[in-house]
């Protein structure tokens, strides 16, 4: 017998029939004697439509009636969940975060778990109970509604599979693992029976969104063993994520590298001509960070005219807010000959553990784009993954020719 | 200063809009130097929304379950006026009835208010918070959300000025008053500037759906000074609840009649041909009253040839259902001859405290019917009200020729 935490997002709770779905998956796991807790997500769509009715009221609306607003979204799906397992002759109680007590900070909109009380869960689940439990809410030490911010689910789940010390966190989603590369784009992609915690980070960060980095890094801290399996197939292991201190590095039968993830959300800013002196990545940074624009890829080269070339990738929604900022506040200051901007570009990354201890890695990445006669722009390394920034006319090619490169094919 | 508690209806709440309005009402009232409570219902439709969703999954749901999906409805509302009120720059805070605490029993979808906690919100209020309250809802002690049942809200809003001792509890609803008879049926309807609170009883269940009968009798219980106006007018005092030993019944400048009720949604039951034998009335009822159907008016007349007729009335939706109990259950047990039904009737009454001192109402009443050629079916008397049952194509008319008749028109 093992306790297991499930969480289920919007969209496999999108309806009463597919609430019925998780229903039926969870009566199966409890079948096998297993001790459930099942963490929902607002039915899909329904997030956006009490933020809607809030932002009526409110431009910026209140930070807490926000939350007393948002959260009604996952209540009415435990609800419903728990409808659908006593429907099916199972024990089923629905929590809210209050209700659990999740305690977080007063943050709302974006609060931190602070403490689960696992006294109630655990006498339930002893008594016999499913728990299904409110994702993405908790409730401050004054007793005030919060919640965890977009994606907070799945750090509900993970944190609660903490909190209990649950034998697995299984993630269900609209995909049935994470892949060697996005399948929509490369149909030979294999879904991975495992990857270690770091590979998840950089490619959940890249463009393969199955997980909220939040929850991952909450699981990794935790040592939560986390799963993401489909909750539209009735079979599949799903891909497990695992930690480096499971002795996974050591494993030699592991491959090299796990995935190709790519981005098409980024765009380059360029500074040229900038005079080569200490502080000049602060002074072109600094007022960019003060926008609370995010930053991704930082390059930095020295030319041979005393002058140097200093690139980064932001977001394309905010490429013109940072090109603005630069010309009005920076160009002048720093005497650079010009500022350009680029959202025509893509990111393409090579990711694997097993990297660390192969020679050679980037050369083959090198080697297999230029024999494709795809440019490279601009290049940026890390202890797990190479990631380059090429034309976005090439990603798909570019995607496709490092997947076979690398043997990632389903073998 | 006075501390007043406004309960807003669904209709007041409906949209953005309106709930737009209601701010601007408790602004006004919170410009004059008030301490104010709001309490709000679900956005009209909302609850019967979610009601259909939980029954999708279960055709009876389970109340606890129930509870915690339909108790959204009112969380999304205390939220959303919370804002409209920040908005107009006022302070406010949302309470759901678990944060207030209002306590009840743990009878899911009908329970009753055990106790209402007044620290939170008086600590708010003396630091000039507006409290926005969730109608409908409670918490029982084990810290389960419980719900009031159907027009609770009524009832959260008079034990919230009990508990709190406040001035006045003001009834938003979306008719201005309480009325001598419906004026959509009788155009010349007065606006009743006072009504007591036994006169209100019988008018509101009768037909003149303005209160929540149980949240009437709460406030005759706890002394609350209710007040009923509407949520769409700018201008109006309403209608005054008051109780009599306000003093009212020695007033002679009171009428005699306050108004007409009346009610469509009755079914009469007939029992025809029954050996006129001890406990033939509970022989009929028991098995009704077992099956949970509501009776309202009974008539027992004993005949001349050693039986009697026996007629009761139902709601028309379980005229059917008791029909069937009776033909299977009881008729060949007691031998009555015949069982009949017919929903083709109407109720019509007479209300007013001052019959009671006053002879002659009951055969003005009847003669007034008489007049018109209106057969009287059944006849029930009160102290406060003479009720007939009637054909129901003569609602209409009955109704005009008594409000005539008692001389109730708009001075």
């Amino acid at each position: 017998m093992a306790l297991i935490v499930q969480k289920y997002g919007g969209t496999s709770v999108a309806n009463p029939e597919r609430i019925r779905n998780v229903a039926r998956r969870v009566a199966r796991y409890k079948a096998m004697g297993h001790q459930i807790v099942v963490v929902v997500s607002a039915m899909s769509g329904e997030t956006n439509r009490l933020l809607g009715l809030a932002k009526e009221l409110m431009a910026e609306p209140d930070p807490r009636e926000l939350d007393m607003i948002v959260s009604t979204g996952e209540q009415v799906t435990i609800g419903m969940t728990a409808l659908a397992l006593i429907e099916l002759g199972i024990k089923a109680k629905s929590y809210t975060g209050a209700q659990v007590k999740i305690l977080t900070d007063d943050a709302h909109t974006k609060a931190r778990i602070l403490n689960i009380d696992q006294h109630n869960l655990k006498a339930d689940l002893d008594a016999g109970y499913v728990c299904v439990v409110a994702g993405f809410q908790g409730v401050d030490i004054d007793g005030n509604i919060t919640t965890l911010g977009r994606g907070g689910s799945d750090t509900t789940g993970v944190a609660l599979a903490a909190a209990l010390n649950a034998d697995e966190c299984q993630i269900y989603t609209d995909v049935d693992g994470v892949y060697t590369t996005d399948p929509r784009m490369v149909p030979e992609a294999r879904r991975l029976k495992s990857i270690t915690f770091e590979e998840m980070l950089e490619l959940a960060s890249q463009g393969s969104k199955v997980l909220q980095i939040r929850s991952v890094e909450f699981a990794g801290k935790y040592k939560v063993k986390l799963r993401v399996l489909s909750s539209f197939e009735e079979e599949g292991d799903g891909t497990l994520i695992t930690f480096e201190e499971d002795g996974k590095e050591t494993n030699m039968e592991e491959p090299i590298i796990s995935g190709i993830a790519f981005n098409r959300d980024e765009a380059k800013v360029t500074v040229l001509g900038v005079p080569d002196k200490p502080g000049i990545a602060y002074q072109i940074l600094g007022p960019v960070a003060d926008a609370n624009i995010d930053v991704d890829m930082i390059i930095q080269n020295v030319g041979a005219d005393g002058t140097t070339d200093f690139t980064f990738t932001v977001h394309k929604n905010e490429l013109n807010k940072a090109l603005n900022i630069l010309r009005d506040k920076v160009q002048g200051h720093i005497g650079a000959r010009e500022i350009s901007g680029d959202d025509k570009i893509a990111k393409v990354s090579v990711v694997g553990v097993g990297m660390r201890s192969h020679v050679g890695i980037a050369s083959k990445m090198f080697r297999t784009l230029a024999e494709e006669g795809i440019n490279i722009q601009m290049i940026s390394t890390s202890e797990i993954k190479i990631a380059v920034v090429i034309d976005e006319k090439y990603l798909e090619l570019a995607v496709r020719v490092l997947h076979k490169a690398f043997e990632l094919e389903e073998a």
